[in-house]
């Protein structure tokens, strides 16, 4: 049973701004929470679920039984953030992401500038997912990573894959020996490029690119070579096709 | 002004039945109608714009001026199928496309086997306009091509890219001397396997796959391999991938 205090507090969370006030995020569905019960990686805050769920989860469930609330279908419905809600919902607290320095010296790290549609933001977090990306950073102005379409987008990357909002500029400063690689139009054909082991990966927004104050700490442009007559590819597509290339042809 | 059969109609074509009954369906925004009104490529139906959206388009809008009809925002809300409406509407005949035997036979066409996110097949359609591919073809269980979002995804790319549904077998029954692809979850290394400048590629359901009763009919069995953890990629990840690989690797 959920009280209308719950019930306002949760609905809150489709803001960014009490995000960060509680500290709190949530993910939906039945595929991603069962991957957090299982995931053992992140602070459950509480659960939400309807009975067949939990019964079917029950030995998952047994070290938060504590947190665990059993609710309806029509109380699900008025705190869920999807269209079609999916049987549970977990708040989880936001932690600082573990950045490890020696990983983003050695290996690839994708920094993503302005880039405000959140389905895209979780997509390009489970593209980095499936080629073993070690962090994605977001500049201030993309939208917050842990918007409820984002979380849901990811489909669990963010059980695995630090993300962190930092300053690209001051990012790059510190890290002055790795290579920075920056998608532009007139960038270099990627597929003619010796691309590096490790490196920064900077996407820019789909129909503005990276920001023009960047552009001179990228030490190399690069394209994906257009055959047809599309004026632009999707942001996240575009991110996949220079996450295969550099995990494929170096 | 909108008379109310006006507003009833339209609505009506948020539905396949209704697109399929009047041979009908919507594009809306200024970058999309625009392009419409410069393309001369496809039959308009009827245009509904905002005042100051007519004004500065006049010049492109004089051929079709019988056609036009002035609304207030109000009115646009009432006949949007976006969130945020967006100035314009253009209704457009639907038309069989030009399918170009030549153009299977010698060069490059996708095959998508029931997809279902609008996104997705408008971004698809996005990527075979950038990586100029000649064709897509759609089974009958993908989502409709001229549902509102997959046209508003597409970018423009339904005024390009010829895209019809069809039977896959059929298809390529008649086309048997063209190289089949299929995206496969065990299938050969994308990046070391020989690609053809000609061929069929088929995209399947992003947790499902192709479809069983299609596999024997794949001459390739190609995949994107993985380094990381996510289980999978976004159906229109791995076809932007997929594409850029044969675009220049061949």
């Amino acid at each position: 049973m959920l009280s209308k205090a719950t019930i306002k507090f949760i609905n809150t969370l489709n803001k960014k701004k009490f995000r960060q006030k509680y500290n709190i995020f949530a993910a939906e569905g039945d595929k991603i929470c069962t991957e957090i019960l299982k995931s053992n990686k992140i602070k459950i805050h509480s659960i939400y679920a309807l009975e067949d769920w939990l019964a079917k989860n029950k030995p998952l469930l047994k070290p938060f039984l504590t947190k665990t609330t059993v609710i309806t279908e029509r109380e699900l419905k008025s705190i869920s953030f999807l269209s079609t809600p999916n049987k549970v919902m977990i708040l989880l607290e936001k932690q600082a992401p573990n950045l490890d320095n020696k990983l983003i010296n050695e290996n690839l790290s994708l920094i993503l500038n302005n880039i405000q549609d959140p389905g895209n933001l979780g997509t390009i977090w489970r593209i980095a997912d499936w080629f073993d990306i070690k962090h994605v950073f977001c500049s201030p102005n993309c939208v917050d990573l842990y918007n409820n379409k984002v979380i849901q987008s990811s489909m669990g990357a963010f059980l695995r894959v630090p993300a962190q909002e930092v300053e690209i500029a001051e990012l790059l400063e510190t890290h002055s020996d790795v290579p920075v690689y920056g998608a532009t139009l007139g960038g270099k054909n990627i597929f003619k490029t010796n691309l590096t082991k490790n490196g920064f990966i900077i996407i820019g927004n789909e129909s503005r690119g990276i920001e023009a104050n960047l552009l001179p700490q990228i030490d190399h442009q690069i394209a994906i070579p257009q055959n047809g007559n599309a004026e632009s590819l999707n942001a996240s597509v575009a991110t996949g096709i220079i996450c295969a290339a550099f995990r494929n042809l170096n």
